[in-house]
């Protein structure tokens, strides 16, 4: 008898194959898919999409409308045949999931085509509904010319409507809201950004925003801060939006950005345990409170690495990697690796500007109650004196006790999500400020400089904690006293207000011109030749204080 | 009587003020003085330097003479006057260091320009002397057409006899031989690039600079590598240099880049402790073996990091961060902060390529001996659908029995800084292959990709040594059974040798094709889709391999 033939399956061994089925088909739930099928060809893989497509660019949309992706096919990453025929799968488009049968491990669902319904059994299920943009109900939200985008029939349906119009107003000034503001520019039309707080993309700390305000402005967007829409109104030839300070808007199309809420109903109405803002709470392999059932993606809900604190983060990165560990642990159990949490690195690109943070801000650490220490530099993304070079500003924000890094914002016109990823990695790294000092990073002038601008933040961290550098954050902070230390002519040209001039190479010579009874306040440009005035001053007894980030950072058009 | 007259002097107090002089005005030397002068106004701080120059950015001086940094006042960063002003500093140019008396704590000084001599005192010694570009001793090594790139004067010397000559020869191929035929060609010369070795960058392993051939030979740049200098001997109009293979050279300059000796001649008459290759033994407060005396710079070797051996990293950055923790430790004493050792990350552009390590090479594990396993990986600089986008190769090199990361090398047409800076941080944060998969980089389409090339990296290295992956290094290491799994026109275009196309949606449905005896090593463009196959292939029972980097990275024009 040939050996073969004397194989048998053992009874542990199901008759059917193991069934891995997975609700939504984008990002989270495309690499769960996909790497499940590395682990096993023998595995039933199904993916439930409610929408039409799966696994598209859903960071892509904003630039197709904008036109800088021409290519609308450029944006599906996969279709339904190519996972077919790539992995193996079977998808579903069109069908929508309504309810789980945790008992007998089944999943109802209803094919929004022909109305047909079932319900299809699973070993594993993985939840990826993702999140959908918040439509809050004020009266005439359902104005077909009030939109969102989240996937290419959103997409599209801005498309098509803006052709109609040259006013758009977007409401919600973070980053899709930023994003759209500026392709929506680049199309010609007259934009009008409303956003409620008083600050765009609220996730950073208001400082750090500034830069952006100036940049929307030179390219003509029309900003209104600090206010909200109360109501819309259909108008001839368009819209008219009534905001809370009782101005009123017209445009031909509104496009609402305000913010997502996690797709939960499914998760709710199966009794898996949600979280204080309805994210499925999940353990560190992705585990829902059903072991058998899984959640990715913005819908979900882990821990944040930093300061252990419930973390729901909807970015498209982690649900990619939250899907592969779903999948691992499906397969490899106590052997795979668990998702160490996510701490949110994103940025965004406005006009020439880009802006972005890791990990926490100065206002999320200040409502957590931890204590905390910051402080913002600048530096030049390359070498100063090799051309090009622009100027970052960078602001960090560390652990008092023990300095260790838990948060970096960083704006400027190139080299901010270099500066951004090396934060990322150092927060993943628990680095403190004084490993920041010394991070060796990659210099060639073209590239980068002998001190980076992490480095010099590094540096003034470790300043102050040792008590080398007392920091004045605003100039609205400084004292009476305030010295420019900027050469004459710099400060002739962008006058601090209420600041005496003395250069900082007279400094020593003319300490008789500062009143030593007063605390004194130092300013230069970029905020480093201040902290060496403050040095010279403190050395000789002054109560000597450096304005951060200078005029660069402190003074805006 | 007024309170402030009845201050004396407390007998510990000298009558004189502390003085601590550094040899050395550049990097190291002027970090060091400026820190020591925030610390205090009343240290007398002594630079002496043997050039005319002090801090000048000694990176930029290829730029200048290529013209990309036209202003050649852009280079002095500082001058004595100016080191005069700002720090209150005593400069002295043009002035050398003899002899170190340790015992009365004096160094015997000689002005260059006058020829007086003296013992200068110093309660601290700051040695930052840097290295001298090697010049070998061949028969006519001392013709003046024969150069090296050091200070602003040999620039000058180099851009007065380009000015003279079409033809110019660089011989060594490292950072600085590399810049200088990017410049060279820039100015229209016609450039020859000599090297010992059989590639160029030899700190790279050889096969991640073979894009740099590529580039290098695409602009004209004539090519020697393995292969070496004997003699030079003048000639009618030039000078002709005869290569260890028998070949002449003609050339109307010569500029030699082959590495650089620390200049260790006043600490080695000093009795100070030396390294094995002569580099000033420093402890992690960069303290020499003599207390009072300290080194910084390229003159001094430490302790690596990573593995522990002794390292002299002949680096502008940590140049600065060596002087500034000089001075920190003369003030602050055990309060102050060791400098962590240095790793050697560092980047040349040529042309449009660019390429970079940070910490260990293989070849460098494998003199060392230490157990490593490595894969190299190609991603996309930013999402792929999103104009502009560059792929860039990186290898990266860990520990074998904990996974931690030692090394890692990048090349590529943009990113390539930002991932050797990422990785860069991970070796700072001890951080392992399976921290890479997990790392959260900022992500909009302009700017990164919701999985960067550093988690694919990462997701590489786990399936290595997970055993999901058995990668082929290299094309030559393929057995005879190659199936090229890319579409079959891309396959025709650039096709692999021995390979057999089954395209990778055709693969299940071809696995008959297949010997199941023999090993199969699968290939496609970028290393990503062999993978998936090989994984198919490994499903199916097969002894499936993976080529690594896809045709992208082993195949060159």
């Amino acid at each position: 008898m040939h050996p073969l033939t004397m194989k048998t399956e053992t009874p542990s061994a199901s008759s059917s194959p193991e069934t891995i089925l997975i609700i939504g088909g984008v990002a989270g739930g495309a690499s769960a898919a996909a790497r499940a099928r590395r682990h096993s060809e023998k595995t039933r893989i199904v993916i439930i999409e409610r929408g039409p497509d799966v696994s598209f660019a859903n960071c892509g949309l904003p630039y197709h409308i904008g036109g800088e992706i021409p290519d609308r096919s450029e944006l599906a990453l996969q279709t339904p045949d190519s996972l077919r025929q790539l992995l193996n799968l079977e998808v579903r488009t069109l069908t929508e999931a309504t309810r789980i049968d945790r008992e007998n491990q089944t999943v109802h669902l209803r094919n929004l085509t022909t109305g047909t319904e079932e319900d299809h059994p699973y070993d594993h299920l993985i939840l990826s509904p993702g999140a959908a943009p918040l439509r809050p109900p004020l009266p005439g939200i359902d104005d077909p010319r009030i939109l969102t985008l989240r996937n290419l029939q959103d997409m599209d349906r801005i498309l098509t409507q803006a052709a109609t119009t040259e006013r758009i107003a977007i409401i919600g000034a973070g980053f899709i809201g930023l994003e759209m503001a500026e392709q929506l520019t680049h199309l010609g039309k007259s934009v009008t950004l409303i956003e409620l707080q008083p600050q765009v993309l609220p996730q950073l700390d208001p400082e750090m925003t500034l830069p952006l305000l100036a940049e929307l402005r030179d390219h003509g967007v029309d900003l209104i801060l600090g206010d909200g829409i109360e109501a819309f109104s259909p108008e001839e030839n368009g819209i008219a939006a009534r905001l809370k300070s009782g101005r009123w808007l017209h445009a031909g199309l509104i496009i609402l950005s305000i913010g997502v809420r996690p797709e939960n109903q499914l998760a709710k109405d199966a009794g898996l345990t949600l979280g204080s803002r309805g994210h499925i709470t999940v353990n560190p392999f992705q585990q829902t409170s059903d072991p058998a059932i899984y959640a990715v993606g913005d819908a979900c809900e882990g821990i944040d690495p930093i300061l252990g604190t419930p973390a729901a983060i909807a970015l498209g990165g982690p649900a990619n990697r939250q899907g592969r560990t779903a999948a691992d642990h499906i397969h490899q159990k106590q052997n795979a690796r668990p998702y160490p949490g996510s701490i949110g690195t994103s940025i965004v690109r406005v006009f020439a500007q880009s802006a972005g943070i890791t990990g926490w801000s100065e206002a999320r650490l200040k409502s957590l109650g931890h204590p905390y220490q910051t402080i913002t530099v600048n530096g030049p993304s390359h070498a100063s004196y090799f051309p090009g070079s622009q100027t970052i500003t960078l602001k960090i924000l560390w652990s008092q006790s023990d300095g260790r890094l838990l948060g970096a914002q960083a704006v400027g016109k190139d080299g901010v999500d270099k500066r951004l990823d090396i934060l990322a990695t150092a927060i993943r790294g628990r680095l403190t400020i004084d490993d920041l000092a010394h991070l060796e990073l990659s210099y060639a002038p073209p590239f980068g400089n002998a001190k980076d601008v992490v480095n010099i933040a590094g540096f003034a961290a470790g300043n102050l904690r040792d008590g080398h550098l007392l920091p004045t954050p605003t100039l609205a902070q400084a004292g009476p006293q305030i010295i420019d230390v900027r050469p004459a002519a710099t400060a002739a040209k962008q006058p601090v207000p209420g600041a005496k001039n003395i250069p900082l190479p007279q400094l020593r010579q003319r300490l008789n011109e500062i009143d030593p009874t007063q605390p004194v306040h130092t300013i230069c440009q970029m905020g480093k030749t201040s902290y060496f005035a403050a040095r010279i001053l403190a050395n000789h007894g002054f109560n000597a204080h450096s304005i951060l980030g200078g005029a660069h950072h402190q003074l805006h058009p």
